[in-house]
This record gives C-alpha cells, sequence and structure tokens, in this order.
C-alpha cells in the first residue's frame, strides 16, 4: 500500500535495527481516514472468503479492524490482553509472549463470541516474531473456527513472524512490508 | 440514543447494582455499525466547539473515537493505560484508579500529540465514578489544552461522575443515562 509506505517514510522513526516508532499515525495518535483506507484495502482483498468476523488484538488493530468489518459487514471482535485471571470456563484463553516488549500476557476471547463455523479475518498492527498473531490463531481453532486471512498493517519482514504463519498455509496480507530497519533507515520488500 | 438504548435492553446484562455487561456489541464483540452511528452522533452533538482532535482511554473507546474523528475530520489520540514506568519528561502522566475494576495504571499522553490551542473531545465508553474521565482531563489541562466536550457512549447516572463532571462545567454529552440496576434490571434516565 503506497500510501502507508509513505506515510512511514514520512512520519515513523526508525530508533534502531528492530524498533519503528508510528506513534504519529498508528500506535499512538491515529489518522482515522487512513486507518479507514487501510480498513478497505483488508476487506477489498478479503472480500470472496466468506468471512464472517473480523478479530484484532487490543489496542491497535482496533482502529483498521473496525474499518474492515465495517466494509465487510461482519462484526468486529477485540481480543483481550489480561492479567492472569482466574479461568470459569466460558473463555478461551492462551499465554502470549512480546519479545518486542519484553512482556507476556493472557489473550483471552469469550466463548460467546465465536462459533466453529464462524471463518475469521485476524487484523493485528505489527507482525514481527508473530507470537500475538499465533496467540489468536491458537484461541480461533481452540474453538474450531478457522483463520480465513490475517491482515498486517506492518511488517518487519527480516523478523521471523512472516515465514511461521507461511509455513502453516495462512494467507498473510500486510500493507507495508520492511525489509530493513536501522537509526534512521527503513527500507521496504521490492 | 434510542437505537442503543435498545440495544442495552436487549442485548446488555444487568449483573448487580453497579455492574452492566455489553460485552455484546461495545466491550469485547463490537457492533461497527453501531459505533459508527455512535461516533456520527457525537461529531454532530460536538461539531460546532472548534475541535481539533478526539482523545480516548484504550481500549473500549476507541472505536467510536475514530469515527466521531472521521466524521470531525480531525486525528484521534489514544491515551494509553500503562503500568507505571520511568517517566523521561516527554510524556503526560497521570494515575487512574478504577473503582469498578479495582484496579490503577498511569494514564499517559506524549507531548507530541497535544498543544495548548488544542480543543479536545474525550470519548470514552462508560461513566461512572469519573475516574478515567477525570484523569484525561488532567493531562489535557496539564497541556495547557482545553477540554471541548466529553462524549460518553453509557452513563451510569446513579454513580458520582456525572455530577462532577457538570459542577466542573464540562459539557457532558451521554448517549445512554442509567438510573437503576439490579439483577436483570436496567432502567433509563427519563
Amino acid at each position: 500500500m503506497k500510501e502507508l509506505q509513505e506515510k512511514i517514510l514520512k512520519e515513523g522513526t526508525a530508533i534502531n535495527e528492530t524498533v519503528l516508532k508510528v506513534d504519529g499515525f498508528l500506535n499512538h495518535q491515529v489518522d482515522p481516514f487512513l486507518m479507514q483506507r487501510i480498513g478497505e484495502e483488508f476487506a477489498d482483498y478479503f472480500k470472496n472468503r466468506g468471512i464472517t468476523k473480523v478479530f484484532t488484538i487490543e489496542s491497535s488493530g482496533i482502529a483498521p479492524a473496525v474499518m474492515a468489518a465495517i466494509k465487510l459487514d461482519v462484526p468486529m471482535v477485540i481480543l483481550k490482553k489480561q492479567q492472569s485471571k482466574i479461568l470459569n470456563g466460558e473463555v478461551y484463553q492462551t499465554k502470549v509472549t512480546s519479545f518486542t516488549k519484553g512482556t507476556s500476557y493472557e489473550l483471552t476471547l469469550s466463548k460467546k463470541y465465536i462459533d466453529k463455523d464462524d471463518k475469521i479475518l485476524l487484523i493485528d498492527d505489527f507482525l514481527a516474531n508473530g507470537e500475538a498473531a499465533q496467540g489468536g490463531i491458537r484461541l480461533i481453532e481452540e474453538a474450531g473456527a478457522t483463520v480465513s486471512g490475517i491482515g498486517i498493517v506492518i511488517e518487519k519482514s527480516f523478523q521471523p513472524g512472516r515465514k511461521k504463519l507461511d509455513d502453516r498455509g495462512f494467507d498473510v496480507y500486510s500493507l507495508a512490508r520492511i525489509s530493513r530497519l536501522a537509526k534512521g533507515v527503513i527500507e521496504f520488500v521490492e
């Protein structure tokens, strides 16, 4: 998505070899019109997959996910990041460790909002090591539902997440694919 | 907002005198079209205030806030809930204690995304004791900016948050005002 690449080059900041700050339009301040176009791009790409719900992981994926859900005319579900909590049998829960942030959390989904017939489009802001996406996939598959597509706003293609998802046969559509980061340097996959 | 009241009556669950679960369309599963109409309703009400940015508190306010931001043609900013973190002078931060959830967090705003000339519309999903809203107001006022309006999706009018904000002279627009909750009972302000 050319517009997104240009926005990243103009407003993103590469701190080092692994960290890209996009706090100005995606993670803290949010450009709502860009989110709308991103959501529409995902919806257009995945429109013939019979998607029944858009899932996202709180909280930076919510804005693009709600826009995709509108365009696909389906509900959106926010997978919650919770601190350890007593399971009561009404939720699916899986531990996710973020290497990027050095934290872990319990990704949680109420059993009420997924069904084995659901075809899920999973949307997230970043794909790096793939831990968050794989956590979402575990919850969806535990419910017996289908991951029908994965939409990523910014993929760090030099990290292993993309390959892990490709190897499992998922259709991953990333709107910006970054091949290299360094202090002040941002390069995209050709 | 009649449509929201009807949705709350149909799909919300009053657990006891203080807890209303709306996980089916607002807090976990999200109805994107309802969020769009909620955002438009906020935008319409506050349209003549010269709003420059929509602020919200992560994460259930993001969907309605991004919709309001689109309609008002301004950026949206997500105030972050962080665990205690070292302040580096680049952020405004204030402690918020949620009586409802029995937790506390540091509400955080980068100084880059607010200016003393900003007129902010603050949007949140619930207003109960008003702690989160007041935390957002503290950050906005610390930056020297103006709180030009507060948009609330569901107000528990029997709790003190609304009065606290009214007493300080803020214009609070709540789309559903609940006068009483009890197990299985949801009543609205006339």
